[in-house]
């Protein structure tokens, strides 16, 4: 009989592993592995450590698997931890007496900490509290940096979801998500659709209400779909919209009354080109109603233009969904180099302020001045709100059918002309003909972008016959 | 009713996902993410396109999860690779007509192929070709990059099994594999247990033979555990031993009478620092007998001290294995400019002979001789193959009783001490007193370490009485 090793001890060094998983999950059955391929005259070691629910049911915010993925981080590396508690050194530590948590300064090409490094962590959370506005400082303890949104996506499905819960998510959404979630964490997404029609008390097309997410989740539940949280893209991703701050609070309480958890996706936070649209960070809010279950992401794929680079960042104040990412960060692990290079960028405030900001926005507005005007001489409708680099465009008419096969034809045209856009289907909007313009290109290149659109509309033979009417017309217009 | 984008059609941007998930896994039950929100008078779509099995089986080799994980990246993105593969720029392409696949030179900032850009998977072929000896010159395209090997188990394990499946693992073995298999791709392991004591065909301790793989496997089998693969550490991790030519073939015939996968480790591959033990990586095998289910993977941080860099590499000759791996790496991906450092690291071939593996070998084998020296002073046993950071220490004499719990204890008392070592049972070593002490440190710092071993031996006040007969001895002496 052997005893795992509990929260009282654990692994000694980064290149051992844990000491065991038999019976990591519930769902397996009763062979587990280590008894799999032991001889049956051998003795069976009794299972202790980490088959052991007592061990993992030390939050209440965490699916199985993220207890379980948070208890390796606990318990497994306690030797590691002691060691850079304490670092041995000839010249500054050569006692081993010094004790200062914060004395750890691992050269970024060794192991450090699967949070990312201190160093950056700390420059995270004073540019998101500048940005964002937060009322209070923000901490670096509430920070997990790693390889981009996408990993993060998945890390967040995998430890608070179970295998084939959901998250709600209004549509049209970017459709990436749907991978995001499922692909490793098998967490599935349960659709809030919006159309573009403006009924009851919306006040303009794709409007998300409470009323329509409460429908979808009673709607999920009656199917026996799990719904363990909320995923709002904020700025809104095809939509190019924003939440007003009433829009955000009523969300955040719907998500408290049900014990949702909310994920808000802020990857496009800084891409705000109209001050006017009154952007709001969740982080902004004076008291978030249920800051355990509230969880920000954001990256600098989009508003810094460096998809290439790999980071994205995690904001939560729920330790235990911050330490259990932090253990899937083995696998979304950022290099020190660029973790050096990150904290450099994000505290050049002054060169990110006066020069790289206002130029960014400047380009931004005057690339979707000039797209929107070319939509306008065209006589088609578009949503636009002021952020992102997309513009949200109703092609309903020159579909000859309403249906997504159609929506593909058209797709495949713009092709062929060499223009590359996004079709609704792919953001599971539910009306076909809506395509995503993107506008963040230089000016020369969106004219002969838009020369070829221009060409792919006119020579459509068959233009849908009076198609329902279009509702939609410039939200930017239209919301203040 | 529409129709998902099949195999000819797609997502047309990086930023648009896949058109849709709707059942995705067969194992989730009938209802679907689009349909669970939707309300019933809705009429469902028929779901053609990602539900239909017809589509994912394509590949024998992946498992049904690979199978889908590779359809996003056969079906989603032609988009995105019709315009990288005629990419417009103003004054090398203005009238979009070249169409050399091998044009796509994308900014280090920019969202890149998810294998890796091809001029490092270019170097990292070469790189291989050279230090593994292939008898022809590995290929690029049979190369896929990403951020470590902890995430490439992780991604390989998903790809290849389903949930529940097992790979074959002989132990004492790097225990984090537990988790890198089993956290995201919830696989687990099937140990082939060896042990010290040298019997029947055995010619050393913790020796791998067929006979024992074929027990595993049966074992395994009987217990309704699905066996898909072996993996195999060479240079091994913890013995710091090697496999000969005879002993790899044997395995790799093994595994293919069972059509299982191998997958082969060789991060400590420029790590043998004893010429005479004979390495060979497996990709210098003149024939490999299943090369289709052979997948290697190397990373720099071992060979190269740089595991905060996160740089690893997977070689395999099978396309759908590599295609459905690179398509997880959107979760596992390496910054671009990490890219470009790496590329310009492997290609400075004549300071890496010349400079830096003379002294990284002739440094390794001093402090091997030192603290086997000391090893040996105090009249300890231990194995050392020549190859590796540590050396495999028999401690059971220390224990007062053959238990996990008493090597724990031990293991603490060093801690005490400031010595960080790993303990057996971390590595399912199922003999306890197994030690694993790494001695790839200054000198200075190594001398301080084994002083403080010293101290902690000699202060253990209970001595086990007669523990089982020693057998094992050191490695490097019996091997030739």
């Amino acid at each position: 009989m052997f005893t795992l090793p509990g929260k009282e001890s654990g692994t000694p060094t980064t290149c051992a592993g844990p000491a065991s998983t038999q019976d990591l999950g519930s769902s397996y059955g009763d062979c587990l592995e280590g008894e799999c391929s032991r001889k049956p005259d051998q003795k069976l070691p009794e299972l202790h450590g980490v088959g052991d629910p007592v061990m993992f049911s030390d939050s209440s915010y965490l699916s199985s698997r993220g207890r379980m993925i948070k208890w390796f981080w606990d318990s497994a590396e306690e030797g590691y931890r002691t060691y850079h508690m304490d670092e041995y050194d000839e010249v500054k530590n050569p006692s081993l007496t010094q004790s200062d948590m914060q004395w750890v300064e691992p050269s970024l090409l060794q192991y450090a900490d699967w949070r990312g490094h201190l160093f950056l962590r700390e420059e995270v959370a004073k540019f998101l509290s500048f940005y964002c506005k937060s009322p209070a400082p923000l901490k670096p303890e509430n920070v997990v940096v790693l390889n981009g949104c996408a990993s993060l996506f998945s890390a967040l499905a995998t430890v608070l979801c179970e295998v084939g819960e959901a998250f709600l998510i209004p549509t049209p959404y970017y459709g990436a998500i749907t991978q995001h979630v499922y692909l490793y964490g098998n967490v599935r997404l349960a659709y809030v659709y919006l159309d573009s029609e403006v009924t009851g008390t919306d006040t303009r097309p794709f409007q998300l209400t409470v009323k329509k997410l409460e429908m979808a989740l009673q709607e999920a539940n009656s199917k026996g779909v799990k719904v363990k949280g909320l995923i709002l893209i904020n700025p809104q991703n095809p939509l190019g919209d924003v939440y007003s701050l009433g829009e955000l609070q009523e969300y955040l309480v719907f998500a408290k009354r049900h014990q949702l958890h909310v994920v808000v996706d802020e990857v496009y936070m800084l891409s705000v080109f109209e001050e006017s649209v009154g952007y709001r960070s969740i982080l902004s809010l004076e008291r978030l109603p249920d800051p355990q279950r509230t969880h920000v992401m954001w990256a600098t794929s989009k508003d810094f233009g460096m998809s290439g680079l790999r980071f994205g960042t995690l904001y939560t104040e729920n330790q235990d969904v911050a330490t259990a990412v932090a253990s899937l960060c083995r696998y979304h692990g950022l290099s020190g180099l660029v973790q050096y290079q990150m904290a450099q960028l994000l505290r050049d405030r002054d060169w990110i302020n006066q020069v790289y900001l206002p130029e960014n926005h400047a380009r931004l507005k005057a690339a979707h001045a000039y797209v929107s005007k070319e939509l306008r001489a065209l006589g088609i409708p578009f949503l636009s709100g002021g952020a992102g680099f997309f513009i949200w465009v109703d092609l309903r008419k020159y579909l000859p059918e309403a249906t997504f096969e159609e929506e593909m034809l058209l797709w495949r045209r713009f092709l062929d002309k060499k223009v590359l856009l996004s079709f609704g289907k792919a953001f599971e909007c539910k009306e076909p003909g809506w395509f995503r313009f993107v506008f963040s290109d230089k000016a020369h290149r969106l004219r002969l972008g838009m020369q070829r659109v221009r060409q792919v509309l006119e020579g459509e033979a068959q233009v849908a016959e009076d198609p329902a009417p279009c509702k939609t017309q410039e939200l930017s217009d239209q919301r203040r």
